[in-house]
């Protein structure tokens, strides 16, 4: 292996769904629902393949599907951007990161990441040669420590990657937050790589785009994808929207990583965009009421439960059970409970900061979750 | 854009789809077919979504779809391997390409390129930082200069990279080129990075894997892909087989620029590995009668055919028309004759290499075929 990915393990969302699927346990770990998408986008996508929709997309996506992405965007944050030149589709947000990292980040470079983060966003910054900055949100609100982003900031700073709603704790990025990191951003020509991929799992407040802030636009990368939204992680459609300089870099780069994405499935995504706003009412409507399960049941189990305002994961302390640290919690709650949770610790550059902490998906059905709060009432 | 990419175009292959749109030519330039793929493939993908295979599918593959690629690789090869250490699929061979690069090269490793070759490999491995050592394949029978061969392998080279039947010429690496490679590899401690995405498309000889030769299995990555072989080149389902200690780096770099491929389409490709023995015999002769049109028609226009024993490409000297290089001669067949070519210099480390040559795809329908000679006749 290259030196690049040396430190890198097996992804522990795959570790732990393959020891879910070994021991037969409920799996609150990975974030993929245990529902099925909807039947309308479902069905584009098996009309694109009748309708032989099964060739080789334009790299940067299906003219149509660049279009939907722009009206998207403009219906979230009120601008026009040039769909021909503003928006890349890549086969997963994952992809978008990777893309966006490779096509614009320069070895040496610094970037600024909080943690508790994806696993991506560290070892494609890896990949890129960039020097990692980290800031940690802490319990119980994750706020951002603006003194700690201040003195983080260097000449050498490229960008600030923000994930809001943010995985694994569920917390929102306040507008107040965001002001700060622009006007940092304006002030040393750093620029923002915005993962929203949670933005229409937005609960308790609204979901706000860095993009969307003045003067921010033009620094902006903002990466998004469909699996969330309308729950077919599976189909891998993801997207990058930035101005045209900034949308030439990650182009290059997707260009030499996956080239193009699924045809059949941009057709279906285009259909998926177009959806409803009740559409998206309903789905936030039915994660409030899987999130209200699975919370109070983690409160009725013994957790200390931290808020979380998106996403669709919820992050607990574990300390009240005894076990030393969030991998030996995990380990324990999948044999010995048969349920599976993911150990925060390869969220952070520094392990030991994510000991206390595990993350719980609530992005199954409610009968599994109140299942599994019944086997944690048993057993733990 | 980083530097790693500066010296990088749009690919030559969206520039000429998308000029073939926009002056209405016959588009034999990008190797996609204007035909549909096989209805029972189109159908297991149909039924795969209607079946709820629509969630993350495992990092490195849906378990049925390793175990098909492992059982189609011991049919082509002989060779058994471990479905769940050295299979891994991607997101299309030009993922497969980008993981290979990034998951085991290290910045400063040298890298042997036949030239003319596929972007990407050189795009991925200046993102890997390699040191890239180009060989040039010469018309008209583009065989391995083996003494150029010798003197370019030095003690940082990590690896050769192959591509049999090979884009843009259509050659066939010999047994007798292959067995000297396979010498100088195990010599020198060198690996073959194999792209075999045409294998299914040899029409004048048999097909050799490197893997299969002895010795050579442990020291090679094999990629290759559905969309060729399936005339489904949208759905973007590849695949790199090589022994654990190399699918290690291979997946870790997956796990990051992707994560997972498209799992409805996973469930199909496995479906499509399955097709009886007739189907490949089927495609290889509606592909021989296609080859067959094309070439004796720009021989009837007065081009000089070199020889093509494998792919759906064929490389011509278009000299005779009497334009200065093959990107003039591409705009010229574009603009005033209505039929899109790739022009060979975008092959080449050094674009003069390509000048004389340009690259014609017969992966059209008959009909298409015809017309563009005729346009070809009439105008050129
Ligand atoms: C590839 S896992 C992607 C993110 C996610 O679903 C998770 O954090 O569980
Ligand atoms: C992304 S284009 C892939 C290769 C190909 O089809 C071509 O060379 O035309």
């Amino acid at each position: 292996v290259a030196k690049r990915l040396e430190k890198f393990k097996t992804t522990i969302f795959t570790q732990m769904s393959m020891l879910a699927i070994k021991h037969g346990a409920i799996n609150l770990g990975q974030g993929f629902p245990n529902f099925d998408g909807p039947d309308f986008v479902k069905e584009a996508a098996i009309q694109a393949i009748k309708d032989g929709k099964n060739q080789y997309a334009r790299g940067y996506g299906v003219p149509d599907f660049n279009n939907a992405l722009a009206a998207r965007f403009k219906k979230d944050t009120g601008l026009v951007i040039d769909p021909e030149k503003e928006v890349t589709v890549t086969s997963g947000c994952t992809e978008a990161i990777a893309a966006t990292m490779l096509g614009l980040i320069n070895p040496g470079d610094e970037v600024i990441l909080f943690a508790p983060f994806y696993d991506s966003y560290e070892a494609t910054l890896s990949m890129a040669g960039a020097k990692i900055k980290c800031i940690t949100l802490r319990p119980p609100d994750f706020a951002v420590p603006i003194d700690e982003l201040k003195s983080a900031i260097s000449k050498n700073t490229r960008a600030i990657l923000i994930n809001t709603p943010h995985n694994p704790t569920g917390k929102m990025f306040t507008r107040e937050e965001l002001n700060t990191i622009a006007s940092l951003c304006i002030e040393n020509d750093v620029l923002v790589f915005m993962d929203e991929v949670y933005d229409k799992l937005a609960f308790e407040m609204d979901h706000i785009s860095m993009a969307s802030l003045p003067g921010m636009y033009e620094r902006t990368v903002t990466m998004n994808s469909l699996g969330k939204t309308f729950s077919l992680t599976g189909w891998k459609i993801g997207w990058a929207i930035a101005p045209p300089h900034l949308t030439w870099g990650v182009r290059q780069a997707h260009s030499f990583l996956t080239f193009a994405t699924s045809t059949p499935m941009q057709w279906a995504a285009t259909v998926a965009l177009r959806a409803p706003d009740s559409y998206f009412e309903e789905l936030k409507r039915d994660y409030m009421a899987k999130k209200a399960i699975l919370v109070q049941g983690l409160k009725d189990v013994g957790f200390k439960v931290f808020p979380s305002s998106g996403t669709y994961f919820v992050v607990v302390d574990h300390t009240p059970f005894g076990l030393e640290n969030d991998i030996a919690f995990c380990e324990y709650l999948i044999k010995e409970v048969g349920v599976v949770a993911i150990p925060t610790s390869v969220f952070y550059l520094n392990p030991e900061e994510g000991k206390n902490l595990v993350r719980f998906t609530f992005c199954k059905d409610e009968e599994t979750l109140r299942s599994a709060v019944e086997r944690m009432k048993e057993k733990l």
